[in-house]
């Protein structure tokens, strides 16, 4: 007979309590409260560990610091002895759109799912312990069911509910068309919940509709519900827009350690605490002590994001290099006190361009002559590195700092 | 090379226009006329028959006068060489609706569909050659589709284009819930149309939206578009609501050719007209003909109405039969100049009752004794037959007719 919290010992009250507050903590939403404390009950009575479910797109393998917001949290569960499933939807992967307008879904192979599943686990390997982690296919399961098991599925939703999705609503009072196959895939990713029997499934606050139907479709298959916990996006470089490749506003998690330093080193101050709460792994108390010394000003901004930078380079290549990483900061750019706030263009140019068009072509100089002149007067640097051949060619890099003369500097992205 | 109209001979352009006015008399609309023509061109021209699709629902075997407005016109076809799909339903039939909500959905078991399939064919082998038909059923493709599969078939129609069906509309409308797997049955309907590559395929005007699924996949399949012929809905004998069983104003093709007979008689002047058109199979010129006697006088009625019952007796019961349903149809109402509006009473009771207690329920007398005293008169006739003893049972049947004296009579349903 399932145990209350009141009929525990009063060890497994505190660790209900416990535990309980490490998960809700950094949460945006948990869906709802009471199930999370019922199950934690549960499984601290029972012993048997929490399964918990995380969902990939298996056409992206590049895994970024917004992808970290979750992980970070699977992380507390597994270090509580709880079981992460990590779920590849290659089915739909291999499908991708069969109406073929959007290329964002474009048809994988075995292969390539094969090729980013192993991609993913190496980089997930960072945060989480691979051994503890169960991988699944959802084609497993979903390339088995026939015509009629998708009727009983249907049968188990109306219309309107899938049209609550907030794209859906919107594409439809602009009339634009949604195909019938696209009510397909908060379907499928119900329907993997039941299935893997999910006891908890996180994703990112944008994922909301979509990790509320595991909930819907396990009632109605009379299994028990999952809870939902939400996590926050988060916004990247530009500050503005929530981190994604496609935006080049992200820090991948494989990157170089002194771009990730100096990128995270250009981080506007504005989001330095949500970073310090959902970026790292610092002890919860380190977290908050940390944001009240950036408020009250008793450490200087610079020094709390070299801190940040640090720590973030430890969390995916250690120690060491996180320590060569902000030398190399230090040398590079503090003695040539790169201002705070670079102003930043879109390049829409050619990968390689000779140095003196690309001076001209960005306005910062007038005309090729004059940019030969502050070549030949060494005012020109890149990324702090001073440029010396007036032949020289530039390499377009991403987020490269072109600093002209003592004043004059532009981030291309 | 496909030849156009023009390019055919004298007696073959004959053939065709001969062919596409018979099809076209009496339908209610052809989508599209053009292409029913370059069908019949193609099919003239090389030899090849027409294949003509009519898709039954497996739980109603029970064919009625309302059925055979299409399969009138599906004989037509037939008798031109052409072959007819009779396509049963029966994957949808075995499923049933998920929801449990809809009872006329129940689930049927294969035996079931078997037997109904083979009601169907009997009767429909009243209208139809039964030999030059051919027997479809749905589940032989659709229950080897699988989830993949669905979600192509789903990716050729927009969630828009669904809802344009009135029901949907309706419901959503009224905030009424559509459960998703209700949208499944007009995709099966148009895929079985590709299977099938049907030519033309019929159905009553509420079918319009169904029907044209057809069209929609087979364009999207890359196959030749069905033309689509929909036929006008048949008023049942109450004049006013489209004839089904549901509604107690059917005529059965199977049942007696007296009641077949006596049901005909008992139809409202104003449909003489739709039924001489719809439910017989005298030649067009007779139709036409009886219709202008109508019209101008120069045949009551009366005489019409009764040519009209003798012939669709004479269609399902052969010469004989619907000469005996004549005669005693005369003997028995005629004597007793029936009044032509009797009203009619939804009978709730029970099936078998005491004749006296009917009487008093229905009203027509105010209490036992007096209903005693009636019957001892001779004064209570069922169906034309003068009931003698009082304590006589009435058997409650469809449409029966109670008369307590000259003028009072009360039909029941």
């Amino acid at each position: 007979m399932m145990r209350t919290f009141e009929q525990l010992t009063a060890s497994q009250q505190k660790e209900v309590e416990r535990q309980l507050q490490l998960y809700m903590t950094g949460a945006h939403e948990v869906i709802p409260p009471e199930e999370l404390k019922a199950k934690l009950v549960k499984s601290i009575s029972t012993g048997t560990p929490l399964k918990i479910k995380l969902g990939l797109d298996p056409s992206a393998p590049d895994v970024h610091l917004g992808h970290t917001v979750v992980l970070n949290k699977l992380r507390q569960f597994q270090e509580n002895g709880h079981i992460v499933q990590l779920l590849i939807g290659d089915f739909t992967g291999k499908i991708g759109d069969p109406t073929g307008k959007s290329a964002a879904r474009k048809q994988l192979t075995d292969e390539e799912v094969q090729h980013n599943a192993k991609t993913y686990f190496e980089q997930f390997g960072k945060v989480l312990d691979p051994e503890k982690v169960e991988l699944h296919y959802n084609s497993k399961w979903l390339k088995t069911l026939n015509l009629e098991d998708v009727i009983e599925l249907a049968g188990k939703i109306t219309v309107a509910r899938l049209m609550e999705r907030d794209d859906f609503e919107e594409r439809i009072a602009m009339q634009k068309p949604i195909s019938l196959h696209e009510f397909f895939y908060p379907l499928m990713q119900g329907y993997d919940s039941v299935v893997l029997e999910s006891d908890i499934e996180l994703g990112g606050t944008d994922q909301h509709f979509n990790v509320l139907m595991g909930r819907h479709f396990q009632e109605r298959y009379n299994k028990e519900k999952q809870v939902v916990i939400l996590m926050p996006l988060l916004e990247g470089l530009d500050g503005v827009e929530k981190m994604s490749k496609s935006k080049h506003n992200y820090i991948g998690i494989n990157e170089h350690p002194n771009d990730m330093y100096g990128k995270t080193m250009s981080l506007p101050d504005s989001l330095m605490k949500k970073y310090i709460h959902l970026a790292t792994d610092l002890e919860l108390e380190e977290k908050k002590q940390l944001v009240k010394d950036l408020e009250t000003g008793a450490v200087h901004p610079r020094d709390a994001k070299m801190l940040l930078a640090r720590t973030i380079v430890r969390m995916y290549h250690g120690e060491k290099a996180a320590e060569a990483a902000e030398h190399s900061f230090k040398t590079v750019f503090q003695e040539n006190s790169l201002p705070e706030d670079i102003p930043a263009v879109n390049w829409k140019g050619e990968k390689t361009i000779a140095m003196i068009d690309l001076l001209v072509k960005l306005k910062l100089l007038s005309s090729k002559s004059e940019a030969r002149r502050m070549i030949q007067n060494g005012g020109v640097r890149i990324d702090g590195e001073k440029v010396t051949d007036v032949h020289a060619k530039a390499e377009i890099r991403e987020n490269m700092i072109i600093q002209v003369g003592k004043r004059k500097f532009l981030k291309l992205q």
